[in-house]
């Protein structure tokens, strides 16, 4: 372990989406949950990134995510693939999106081989990938202090996929998943059974997704409710997620305390990064984002959500 | 007025149910808009209520008003005629219901005429009924100090009520209403401008009501997302709604102060009193609720939703 602030490592999808919102419709533009968490962690904490763009991968992405300050020594390029590439579009519920198309190309071959200074990473997000790869990079990775693993339907369904997922996630601290992948996954009904159920497989720490309701954290000190910052503009939902991940993660490298306490705060810093992303398409607004913005709605969002305690009985005369 | 403890009014339906959730299936039991919201509001405040029953209403729930000391002057008992009567069922998603019957029977003569000495009330509650007859009811109050209003898509949807709806929301202080519902009323999708396009109409704040999410208020002071109690059981969210009004309109009334800070109260007390209501059937745990019950659960409420301001700069050093 070197002396430097703790650093944030990220393995996951770099991709080239079309995006079509009620707001719009964009083609060709930086996707993909390795993108959004790591330029959501930038402004909070050294970001390195593993993942996999083909020839066709434009060099001004790379530009954004190195003025960032984003380590990409983790990305390779296949000179003679072609990129990641999804597309979408969500109705006015952007709680939803529709998958319109899903090309692989290098991305289906991806095999993540982290470089020799990044095994010492503190911080650790294993985006949504096959259970097996994320179970590859822990095996890459010496005793990072804190690993965060997300997931989706296609590796809960699946009976291989799903035994190395159970695997990967009872040697991760935080589980990411929606209320339907957390049901899924434990078959239970009720959410806050099924969270305590994923923490003794392992987590310390279940993190609920409720896209614009915010997010729930389960641990074994209690639960947290954290809510979405109360946006006016939503533009396109993509990468909210990740997003609010990548300022989770980032946060908690910044403060380099796994605690509850610190834990609830890095929730609040997801919700007000994952606010930035889904204002505009792509990656647009989040990398502009400044650390006095995102305080400010920091702060916004305490003040949003707190309220007093008792300082009277709460009877009335019986 | 007197100088005794602030009372609450409400004006709204009482039902003999059917209701059918994963959790069981019951019938002819308690339910309506003003028995949730009058059984929730009364560990805060006097209550007074005004409606309608039939000759088949059974005297073991007007035993229940009355030993939760509900002031039933207000409620008439039509000797040749049944009780509203509502059928439904839930799947697991518990947000919508399924409606199997309605039986309007009583309720749909029902025109309130308030007692005398019930004109002086401070806080009045208008669920949901038809407008017009909400309108009945401002015309008889005397300068109430705040006044909440429910209403529904069928209200808004049609062109005679929405009318009638609208002047009466241009006459009240809080307006609850889901997200469909403002959507629907101000015909606009975002809806924290349709909340302000609202308040522009009169009200002072604005009660988006989420379901399991739990609600948002929008004043001209801010913004406060209140959670929904973290439950583990939910067993039928018939009346959540009206409770969550019974419980924020009782605390308003139990503090007798409409600012803001008061309000945030009232919305947490409204979470915590709603959480009790769909724990059972019917109004089953809503009737042995204690104030000390209360007092843990708003504690709990808090605790699960505060985090900690900002003590250090957010940047790292770029």
């Amino acid at each position: 372990m070197t002396g430097s602030a703790p650093t944030v490592l990220v393995v996951g999808s770099i991709a080239l989406d079309n995006v079509e919102t009620p707001f719009g419709r964009e083609t060709g533009i930086l996707g993909g949950a390795g993108s959004f968490f790591s330029l959501a962690a930038a402004p909070l904490a050294p970001v390195r990134m593993v993942g996999v763009v083909g020839a066709d991968f434009p060099d001004e992405h790379i530009k954004l995510f190195r003025e960032r300050g984003i380590d990409l020594d983790g990305v390779e390029r296949v000179a003679n693939g072609r990129t990641f590439h999804w597309a979408a579009s969500y109705d006015y519920d952007m709680n939803v999106a529709r998958t319109l198309d899903t090309q692989l190309n290098v991305f289906g071959d991806f095999e993540p081989r982290l470089p020799e200074r990044y095994r010492d990473t503190e911080y650790v997000y294993l985006a949504n990938i096959t259970p097996r790869l994320q179970l590859d990079v822990l095996d890459q990775v010496r005793r990072p202090r804190f690993v965060g693993l997300d997931s989706m339907n296609y590796w809960i369904g699946n009976a291989d996929t799903r035994a190395d997922l159970a695997r990967a996630i009872s040697r991760v601290d935080a589980v990411f998943m929606n209320d339907a992948e957390i049901r899924q996954f434990t078959g239970m009904y009720n959410l806050y059974e099924a969270a305590r159920a994923i923490l003794d497989q392992g987590p310390s720490v279940v993190l609920m997704k409720k896209g614009e309701h915010g997010a729930v954290a389960v641990s074994r000190e209690g639960v947290f409710l954290s809510a979405a910052f109360p946006l006016e503009t939503v533009k396109d939902p993509t990468g909210a997620g990740d997003s609010f991940a990548g300022g989770f993660m980032g946060q908690l490298a910044r403060a380099n305390d796994t605690g509850w306490p610190s834990i609830k705060r890095a929730m609040a810093f997801g919700s007000v990064i994952a606010s930035f992303a889904v204002e505009d398409f792509s990656v647009r607004r989040l990398v502009s984002v400044t650390p006095d913005e995102i305080a400010e709605r920091y702060e916004v969002l305490r003040q949003c959500t707190a309220f007093e305690a008792l300082l009277e009985p709460t009877a009335t005369s019986t």
